[in-house]
C-alpha cells in the first residue's frame, strides 16, 4: 500500500504531490510576524489559503491571534481538527447554512461571523433564538471598501444595520467591522497598491469611528491580505490583519509584491511522455494546478510550461540548452495558491528533501 | 448535523451543491447508447468525467463494456467502490506509481493499461516480474493521432515498441492500440471535427492494421470522446469508444457539439449579497466552478455571470428585466465538467426537485 511516511525521501512520493519546503515556509512566517507584530495589530491569518488546522496552530505559535475561514463548512472542518478561534469572513445566508452555523456555535461559542444585510442578520438571530443559544454571537459588519463583492455600501448603511442589530437582534453582539480590499492585493505597482489601500482604509476606519460616535462598541477593525497588510498596519484604527498567502506564495503574488516572501510550495510532477526533441508531457494538469491566474511555472526556469489538459501539462525548452527524459521529476510553482491547495489532500513538508511533517488539507473542498 | 437524505427536497440542500437532473441525465445516456450500440463498437465510457463507481454501474447497465480512468489512483478508488473493468488511459511512470499499479493488478487482474515508451513498459514489466504476478498485464500502445500529448509518434515507433514488448517483456501482453483525438473534441465546426477525426482515425486504424500484418494480435482499437464518438464509430477497424462528458455536458461541449445532449448537472448556489441595483454576489466561486474553459453560465439566461473570486461569483442583469434578492437560489452550468466535478464530494441527483439518489465522487482528487 502506498503510504508516505515522515523520514522518507521525496523520491518515494508518487506524483503529482504537493510539497512544502519547510525552511522557506518558516522564513515566510518569521518575516511576516517580525514585520507586523511590532505594529501592535492582531494577526488573524486567513485559512482559505492553507485549509489546515496544523498550520493554524503553527501560526498561533508564531504570534497569530486566531484565524479566518471563508465558509461555515470550513469552520466545521477546522474546529473538528482541533482549532476554534475563528472568524468566518463570508456572509452566511440560507436556512440550511444558518442551521449549520447554529450547531457550530453551540459547540464553539468563540466563533465570529460577518453580516451585510438586515435580512441575513435577522435570519441568524432568529435561528439562534429558536435554538436557545445562551451567549450572543459576535458579529462584524462587513463593509464594501471598493471590491464591490460583499459588504454594506457605505457608512450610512453600516449605521442602519448596526442599529437594527442593537435594537432588534438580541442574539447577536456587534463587535466590529470588516472591510476586505481584495481587489488591491495583486496590483503590481507598490505605490498604487499603497495609495488605493490607504483610501480603502480611510473608508473602513471612518465608518468604525462613526459607529463608535453613535455609541456602538467597535473593538475590531479587520482587513488586509498578503499584498496590503503592511499598509493596513500603518493606519490608526485598524486593529487586525488577515493575510493568508504569504506562507506559501504563488507566481501571481510574486509578480505583484515581489520576492520578500519565497515560493515555498510546489507540485512535484513526473515526465510521463516525450513529444519530439524539445517537449515533454508531465502528469500535472488542471486537476493538480489551477489556471484562473495563468499557467503555473516550472521551478527550474529553463522549462516553459504549456498546459494541455485535465491530467497533463507540457514543458518545452530552447534548443540545445537542456533536456528532460521520461521519468524525470520537476517542481511546478502554482499561479494561484488557494484553489491549487484545494485540489490536494495532503501536504508533504520536507527539509532538504526528507519528509519532516505531513499535514491534512482539513478544509479541502469545503465550499459551503 | 447537516445530512441531506434521499426524499428531501432540493430546498434542504446547503449551497453550493452539485445537483443532477435525473430525467436529463437518463435521456443523455439513452441517446448515446441508442446511437452507438447499433454500430457494434464497445462503449467504454471515461470516468475522468463522473469519477463515480455508481455511475459506472449505470453505464454498464445501459450497455457499456467497462470504463476508462485516467490515473492509477482513480483506478484504486473506483475498484474500492466496487467496479473493476477498467482501462487506465494515461502512461504510468515512476517507481512509486508502478508499485501502486502492481499491487492494484494483483487484486484486479482485469485492469488494462497503456504504454508509449520502451523505458516505461520495461519498468512495469520488471516490477510485475519482481512481484511474481502470474497473469500477464494487458497493455495497449498509446499512439499520437494529432494531440501531441502522449503516445508514440507514428506507426514505425508503434511497431518498434510492439516488438520490444513481444521480445523482452514477458509480463505484458499487447492487446491493442489507443489513440485519443482530444484536440478535436471541442472544435465548433461539425464538418471540420468530422474531417479531422477521420484523419486521426486513419492513423490509428492504419497502425493497428500494420501491427496485425506484422503478427501482433491487436484486438482493441480504442478512441473517441463525446465530440467525436459518432465519427469514430463509422470507421472500420475502430472497436471501442471512450466518451465521458455526454452524461452531464457543459457549456464548452454545448457550444461545440450542440444540444443533442442536455446540460444535466448544475451547481446550486445562493445569493449572499446585493451590490447596487443590478448585481448580486453568489456563494459559488473558483472553488466550486472552474474557469479554464471560461466562466460558468447561469441556467436562467437572464443573469450574466461575472466571476469574482475563490468563494464568490457575481450575477448581473439588464435594467428593469428581472431581479435577484439575498437568499434567492440559482443554478450555474459549468463550463468544463471534469475539473468542476473534481471540486465536489457528492452528487445530489433529483427528479422534479426531490433528491432520489446521492452518489459519492469516488475518485475526486485522485490525480496520481
Amino acid at each position: 500500500m502506498y503510504n508516505p511516511k515522515i523520514g522518507d525521501p521525496l523520491s518515494t512520493l508518487d506524483t503529482p504531490s504537493m510539497i512544502v519546503d519547510l525552511d522557506l515556509m518558516e522564513s515566510n512566517i518569521h518575516k511576516l510576524f517580525s514585520t507586523l507584530l511590532p505594529t501592535g495589530r492582531n494577526i488573524r491569518p486567513h485559512l482559505k489559503t492553507t485549509k489546515s488546522a496544523a498550520l493554524a496552530r503553527k501560526l498561533v505559535a508564531a504570534g497569530a491571534k486566531g484565524c479566518c475561514v471563508a465558509k461555515v463548512s470550513e469552520a466545521e472542518a477546522i474546529t473538528a481538527a482541533g482549532f476554534d478561534d475563528i472568524l468566518i469572513t463570508c456572509e452566511i445566508i440560507g436556512g440550511p447554512k444558518v442551521q449549520r452555523l447554529v450547531e457550530l456555535v453551540q459547540r464553539h461559542p468563540g466563533i465570529r461571523i460577518v453580516v451585510d444585510s438586515a435580512v441575513g442578520a435577522t435570519a441568524i438571530d432568529a435561528a439562534l433564538g429558536k435554538a436557545e443559544v445562551k451567549t450572543p454571537l459576535a458579529v462584524l459588519i462587513d463593509l464594501d471598501v471598493g471590491l464591490h463583492r460583499t459588504g454594506v455600501a457605505n457608512t450610512d448603511a453600516a449605521l442602519e444595520l448596526a442599529r437594527h442589530i442593537a435594537d432588534n437582534l438580541k442574539n447577536l453582539k456587534l463587535i466590529g467591522v470588516q472591510g476586505y480590499e481584495g481587489h488591491l492585493q495583486h496590483l503590481h505597482s507598490r505605490e498604487e497598491r499603497k495609495r488605493e489601500c490607504l483610501a480603502s482604509m480611510a473608508i473602513l476606519t471612518g465608518t468604525a469611528e462613526t459607529l463608535r460616535k453613535e455609541g456602538f462598541n467597535i473593538e475590531v477593525v479587520t482587513t488586509g491580505g498578503t499584498g496590503t497588510a503592511e499598509f493596513c498596519a500603518s493606519v490608526p484604527g485598524v486593529t487586525e490583519l488577515q493575510p493568508g498567502s504569504f506562507i506559501f506564495m504563488d507566481t501571481d503574488y510574486r509578480n505583484a509584491v515581489g520576492r520578500f516572501y519565497a515560493n515555498s510550495l510546489t507540485i512535484l510532477s513526473t515526465v510521463i511522455s516525450r513529444q519530439g526533441e524539445r517537449q515533454v508531457t508531465i502528469d500535472a494538469g488542471l486537476k493538480s494546478l489551477t489556471t484562473d491566474s495563468g499557467l503555473a511555472e516550472c521551478k527550474d526556469a529553463k522549462y516553459v510550461h504549456l498546459n494541455l489538459g485535465d491530467e497533463h501539462g507540457a514543458l518545452s525548452w530552447e534548443a540545445g540548452t537542456t533536456d528532460l527524459q521520461i521519468g524525470d521529476r520537476v517542481e511546478m510553482v502554482p499561479s494561484h495558491i488557494d484553489p491549487t491547495i484545494n485540489l490536494h489532500d495532503f501536504y508533504y513538508a520536507h527539509r532538504n528533501g526528507v519528509i519532516e511533517e505531513i499535514w491534512s488539507v482539513d478544509s479541502r473542498g469545503k465550499v459551503q
